[in-house]
C-alpha cells in the first residue's frame, strides 16, 4: 500500500482526512455493512456493543476506531445509526460511484462481474476485458466483453480510476502496467502474485489460498491441543 | 478468530506453537510463495531485503516474523531457503493435505473448484455441495456436485476439517450450522454477512466488496491530495 507522493510538502490530506490505522480503514466497511442492516430494521441508534457484535469486533477497538473518525455517541443512548452511516461514507469516499474495470472473464471473472455488492456501495462494473479472442464480444450480464487492446482508450472515456484483476498470475503483471499506464490508480489483485507498481498507486491482493494456509494454521494447532497426553491435564 | 477452549489449563498449545501474531500467520504465506519462487529458480539462500521485496512487505517486518519462529538466518549469508519453507510450511500444518467442503456452487464456486492454488499447497477439495436440485448431479472437474442434505455423512467419511461458504448472504448461516453440525471446525466464508459460531470455530472472511471500499478510501484521498489549490502548495 503506497500513497501517492505529491510534492507539495503536505504530510497528510488534512483535516477531512484524519490519518487513521489501516486496520481501522480496513474495519469502517464493516461498521457500514452493520449499520446499514440495523437501518433497514428502523433502529435510529446502536449502542457500542450492539454494534460490535453486528460487525464481529469487540467493542473497545470498535470505540477507538470511531473515535477516529470524531464519532464517540452519545452515553446512555449509543451511536445515531444516519450519522454514523454518513460519516464513514464520506471518509471511505463511498458518495460517488466509481467506474470499475474487470479484467480476465473466466470463472473468477463471471462470479465477479455477477456481484451484487459492486453495484450497491459505490462502485460500478464500467468495462470487461480479456485477452483471449473467444472470450472478446461475450455477453456477461448487461455487458460485452472487450478487448485488452482497447484498455487505454475505455479507462479515459468511462474516467475508471479502479481496475479489478482476475486473470492467470503470469498475465497480471502486464495487465497491471497497462492499467496503470491507462490511468487506473487502485487495483484489486486475485492472481497470486505480486504486483510492481509505481508509487501512488494502491494495490489489493485477495489470494484464496493464502486464506486456507491461515486457516491451516489455526486447525493444525487445534489437532496439536487435542493431541495433548491425558496426563499432562491439569498440569 | 477464537480458539478452542481445551479445558486442560494450558495457555497455549506448546513450544511448537509460539504463541503468533495474527498479522504474522497472515504474512507466512506470502513468504512461503516466495521461497517457493526462490527454490524454483534453484537459489539457495536469500538476503531478508530480497526476500521481503519478493514477498512485498518491509524487511524490517519480515526479519521480526521469522524470528517468532527461531529463524534468524546467518550475517552475510540470509536464511536457507529449503529450511525456512521447511519450518514454515511446519508451523501452518501444510505436511498434511486437508480435505475441504466447498458449499455453494454457482459462479463463484466454479471458480473455488478451479482454482489451482488450493490443490498444490496443502488443501484439496473433497466434496461439492448445493442446495439447489439443478445443480445437484453437476459435474465440475474431476468431481460431482452433492446434495447439501448427504454433508454430515461426507464430513464424517472424507474427514473434512475446513468448510467453504460461497452461497449468498440468506443462507450462510444456516450453512455454517450445518457443516459446524458435521464436525468442520474452521470456515472460510465468501457470503457477505458474519458467521455466528461456537468457540472452537475459526472463520475468516473474504468480502469482494469491502476490499473495493478500502480501495476506495486511497482512491479518495489521492483525489483530495490532488484537489489542494496551488498557492497551499510549498506551505
Amino acid at each position: 500500500m503506497s500513497q501517492r507522493a505529491n510534492g507539495s510538502g503536505f504530510a497528510t490530506a488534512g483535516p477531512d482526512f484524519p490519518d487513521l490505522p489501516e486496520a481501522t480503514v480496513a474495519r469502517l466497511p464493516e461498521y457500514l455493512r452493520a449499520l446499514h442492516n440495523l437501518a433497514e430494521d428502523d433502529q435510529d441508534t446502536v449502542s457500542s456493543e450492539g454494534l460490535a457484535a453486528a460487525a464481529g469486533v469487540n467493542s473497545a477497538k470498535l470505540r477507538k476506531d470511531l473515535s477516529h473518525l470524531g464519532s464517540y455517541g452519545t452515553r446512555g443512548v449509543g451511536y445515531d445509526v444516519q450519522l454514523l452511516i454518513e460519516q464513514i461514507e464520506q471518509v471511505l469516499g463511498l458518495h460517488e460511484s466509481r467506474a470499475v474495470a474487470l479484467v480476465g472473464i473466466g470463472n473468477l471473472g463471471h462470479a465477479l462481474a455477477g456481484y451484487a455488492g459492486f453495484a450497491t456501495r459505490g462502485f460500478h462494473i464500467a468495462a470487461l476485458f480479456d485477452a483471449d479472442p473467444h472470450r472478446v464480444g461475450e455477453r456477461v450480464g448487461t455487458m460485452t466483453v472487450r478487448d485488452i487492446a482497447e484498455v487505454e482508450a475505455v479507462v479515459d472515456a468511462e474516467r475508471i480510476s479502479i481496475g479489478v484483476i482476475a486473470t492467470p498470475a503470469h498475465a497480471a503483471q502486464r495487465v497491471a502496467d497497462r492499467l496503470v499506464a491507462a490511468g487506473v490508480t487502485s487495483i484489486l489483485n486475485f492472481a497470486p502474485c505480486v504486483l510492481v507498481v509505481p508509487d501512488g498507486v494502491d494495490v489489493r491482493k485477495v489470494d484464496l489460498a493464502i486464506e486456507l494456509q491461515i486457516l491451516s494454521f489455526h486447525e493444525h494447532r487445534k489437532s496439536a491441543l487435542t493431541a495433548l497426553p491425558a496426563k499432562a491435564v491439569g498440569q
